[in-house]
């Protein structure tokens, strides 16, 4: 039971970020990061997302023996569509205790609530429904301020619309009955279970800012609940807009219950992992009561997002044994093997309208998971995968005729070159519900490196389209990732969002770039390292060759030095243009302009190709046949 | 003199590269890299491009005061085209001792030739020259073998030409006739001066395997040149194709010598640098005889490509004095700089065919910079930018009538929805000559992660005809990189390359992929690492949470433990079919087939979208508007 450490030693990361400050923002307060730039800038301070919750509040009292506190709490309850039951009592078998040995254990979490709330009978709770109603609840409008980053409607910044989209709608404000709507139709969800009310709303939806995952959570063989609890602090302080629990092994009730009440974002699980450990890790053990009485453990305790495995049905499995990688999902091949065994539809499959039922009451959203989503590029975009897609475009409307969230889970390892199918796809067959992508992995040869192979693929499907990427660290396939490897590949992700997020024109996205790509040309090194999404790693860097406080303000760095310093020639020949009085273009107004010489160059370069190509034919060379149109052997 | 220690103390790294051996294949001995597998396995060993020289082969005496065997001398003298003569003795200012203080300089290389070599006059030594004359050269046959990664003509080795080339024409087998057409219409270079007889022949260019280049070199603030010899071995050892020499400051000249007689690959510079030095960083006193006495300085020592900023001309000055930073390239604002203070067109510029007939006498080839390239999104794609790339196509011309290989090099800072653009204006502008960009990042706001936001836009610029990716390590824009930042982002650019080989659909490339998934579903740990990009960190983060000889032949990682392994229990699930006699498809035969059961989903998914559709227009609700048609505020 010694685990989880007495209240002195439990250390999780608090303070601001960096170079920013923490700032509430309209009535609801809604959190934000505010980054002050050098006075000599001139410039206002830059609003940034923030994900990170109290932590990073130096006003904020953090006390993970006693949870945060509920900023939802009286929104749900002022709904009056909600009671208060008895928690069900946690038994040995939650925590995968099941044998006499009850070793290993540890120390539950000291404030756990003995009643929890339920909608009242024949009521739905879900955001889903409300929106379908056409009410607005705080939730929404807490998204819509955030997702504005604190501009005002008509914000003084100019909105740089200037990006391909692929049809979404992103707009440049986002209204509360914008948010609604998008939940109404079901292209945005906002998973915040009734029981989870310390969770600060966010929603997930391609015409919203691009969302990111982090996976934690222990196994069988590796971490402590402790280091955790841990990584979920850490990882939203990095940027995590929701965290997934995918513990495994032990003490996994009471790993939840610590991460639960102590965190500011959605919390997503597998509820399947624990139903397995419940039946000792005979997948053929399983049973549909065992997963139901799951799901409503979880749900009590305020899980936000269940991943259900239900698109992985019996008459698929011949395909998918069939690859190079079989089937690369837990719950994937957890359900395959049932199915196998029992020689019967997938219980998740054939109850799935009873499941949507506990959903609603709670109002946790589904994230409908790709079991079998390729594990290697030799299997992308395969019978086996786009089969099961189908599957999960039908049961998104099952789950939508009662009001309940979805989300779409999707692959995985794919080359570029597929990516985009997979998001038209799902587009197609999923009525834009948000879809929710693991990498992808862009190759297979990289162990070591998958965040960057699969942030490649990341930033492909984010712009395409998908909602919320899954991040993936630099362990993946090679062990349980810590804590350095957490905010790795949180950063890594948040970059690949934020890219995504440039290129669909998001109205808000580039003025942070703007702000650091200036202060670079300024010689601004503090507010460079500020705006930076690792403030910490950025300075550290710098300071690696030029360690000296004055170099911070140097008009050089150690890349160049002094000399060579193109940022500072760059300045030098503004300067001297304004000295003639009349800037650069005046002074250079005799002769050609610009655009006359690039004329002049384009219609030469042109000429050479013409001339070249009527050389080769002259001499009846065949070296020079023009493009794309031979293959060799 | 110190900096270059004594032979014993001398370090670089040599050895095989973890789990590989070093074969030569064909008649010229083509250095390639083999993997053996397990013999579990049963398959044949895997072959792949290797570019890190004699360093890891055991059978090389390593010595770096000596240099390295000079493999091409005889092929270069037995074409008869070249004499030799004395080489340009080396001044002081060559290695930027300008004044009385010749302190800090370094050793110079102890076996420094007095004679070097240089085409008799009239004769063009050029690859590009042969090939046009329908000559096969050693290089062309070299460059053949390797390309093929030692695979025969009709090989074992079933072709996957699955993908998407945007009009490369990318052949099945490579053959040395193919790499001199390519060579002799410009799509292709071999960069190799006559001079840097110790490079071992490669090519670039859109129809063969992507390139990625590493860049190292001193600044007047930071390294030595015993540590640039150091990164150079490093950097080929982990996959760069070739090695730019960034050096400024003093030494330029030594510095390039060690490099030189010790590089396996071809080195590129960028001259105006050295001549920047030699007039004392005054970029206002840069002449055309310094400049052209510089490149014949480095011409003569071995550059194989030379960066020539002849496209930043006087007009386009103005058009970048706007931007939010101006120009980036130091080339660039360095003669951004002379134009503006003499008032005068660029020197490069005017004198392109005489830098083009230097090029020629020795074989060096072109890598037209981009001086006006954007150093931030908000400056991608602007006039400044297009401009000096219709230039660069006709400056590709004009070296093209005298024979001489040209790559034109791109930016920069680009969101992903400008990427294509400037690949689609690059071939039509300069006839398909090799493209070799930075990058480009994706977003500004990562400083130290810029390997992998420009990485991101590496792998979709290589996916789109960028023959050669030039690396950007996490240090970029914050400090001069050290060794593990160059083996970093030689990886990170070598698996973007890899990403773009696949996706355009090479027909080699998805053999080393396959082979690492099947290891990874067969639990083959060893061969999984080796078969990876970088062994060492693949093994060293397996082994940080299951270290014991045993796991690498377990079942399971530390990831998900032996319960929740999906590649065992879809293990399990093949042999529990096979029991059955019948494989899992003859045991699932009664009820649908997974086909059909695909079809009723998709077909109740799509039900399902006209129906939610149907309700909305009944109800009139303005909620339901389908995608992308409107937009809000």
């Amino acid at each position: 039971m010694a685990d989880i450490p007495a209240r002195t030693e439990l250390k999780v990361t608090t303070g601001p970020i960096r170079g920013s400050r923490k700032i509430h923002v309209g009535p609801l307060g809604v959190a934000m990061r505010e980054i002050d730039l050098e006075p000599s800038s001139g410039e206002p301070p830059i609003r940034v997302y923030d994900t990170s919750g109290p932590y990073t509040d130096p006003q904020a009292r953090i006390d993970i023996m006693a949870g945060l506190p509920e900023i939802r709490r009286d929104w749900i309850r002022a709904r009056g569509d909600v009671e208060e039951v008895a928690q069900r009592e946690v038994r040995p078998e939650d925590n995968g205790q099941l044998g006499p040995d009850r070793s290993g254990g540890v120390q539950p979490f000291p404030n756990v609530r003995k009643q929890v709330l339920r909608a009242k009978p024949g009521a739905n709770v879900s955001q889903m429904h409300y929106a379908r109603r056409g009410i607005i609840t705080p939730e929404m409008e807490y998204v819509a301020e955030r997702e504005n980053l604190g501009r005002a409607k008509m914000g003084t910044v100019a909105l740089s619309r200037d990006g391909e989209s692929f049809g979404a709608s992103i707009p440049d404000y986002v209204t509360p009955e914008f948010v609604r709507d998008e939940v109404a139709r079901g292209r945005a969800i906002i998973p915040n279970n009734i029981n989870h009310p310390e969770s600060e709303p966010m929603a997930i939806g391609r015409n919203f800012l691009v969302k990111i995952n982090a996976n934690i959570g222990n196994s069988a063989v590796a971490s402590t609940v402790a280091s955790e609890v841990d990584k979920m602090v850490w990882s939203i302080r990095w940027g995590a807009d929701t965290v997934m629990d995918l513990s495994t092994g032990r003490n996994i009730h009471d790993t939840r219950e610590w991460i639960l009440r102590n965190a500011p974002v959605p919390i997503g699980t597998v509820p399947i992992y624990q139903a397995l450990e419940k039946v000792g890790g005979v997948a053929e053990d399983l049973t549909w009561e065992i997963f139901r009485d799951t799901l409503i453990e979880q749900a009590e305790q305020g899980v936000d997002y269940f991943t259900i495995h239900a698109g992985v049905r019996l008459g698929y499995i011949p395909m998918a044994a069939k690859r190079v990688t079989g089937i690369v999902s837990r719950g994937g091949s957890i359900m395959a093997k049932w199915c196998l065994a029992h020689h019967k539809e997938s219980f998740l499959y054939e109850h799935f309208d009873e499941i949507t039922e506990i959903m609603k009451a709670y109002d946790i959203a589904y994230s409908l998971g790709d079991g079998l989503r390729p594990g290697s590029i030799a299997d992308a975009n395969d019978e086996a995968q786009f089969s099961e897609l189908y599957t999960l475009g039908e049961l998104t409307h099952r789950a939508w005729k009662q009001d309940v969230q979805v989300m779409i889970e999707g692959p995985g390892h794919v080359p570029m070159h597929k990516i985009k199918e997979n998001m038209d796809k799902q587009l197609e067959v999923c009525g834009e519900a948000p879809f929710y992508t693991l990498g992808p992995l862009t190759t297979d040869i990289a162990p070591g490196y998958d965040h960057i192979t699969s942030g490649i693929g990341a930033a492909m499907i984010g712009w395409y389209g998908t909602a919320m990427l899954c991040y993936v660290t630099p362990k993946e396939h090679l062990g349980l990732p810590d804590r350095d490897d957490v905010k790795v590949g949180v950063v890594t992700y948040k970059l690949a969002a934020h890219a995504a997020d440039l290129a669909k024109g998001h109205p808000a996205a580039q003025v942070r770039d703007n702000a650091l790509s200036k202060a670079r040309f300024e010689f601004r090194w503090r507010d460079q390292f500020n705006l930076s999404l690792d403030p910490d790693t950025a300075e550290e860097y710098h300071d690696q060759t030029l360690p000296a406080e004055g170099a911070k303000t140097a008009h050089f760095c150690s890349m160049c030095g002094p000399k060579f310093c193109s940022m500072q020639i760059s300045q030098e020949v503004r300067a001297f243009a304004n000295k003639q009085n009349q800037g650069v273009e005046g002074f250079l107004a005799t002769g050609p302009t610009g655009a006359e010489t690039a004329a002049a160059s384009k219609a030469a370069a042109l000429k050479g190709m013409e001339e070249m190509s009527k050389v080769f034919k002259e001499t009846g060379s065949e070296l020079y046949m023009g493009s794309g149109g031979r293959e060799h052997d």
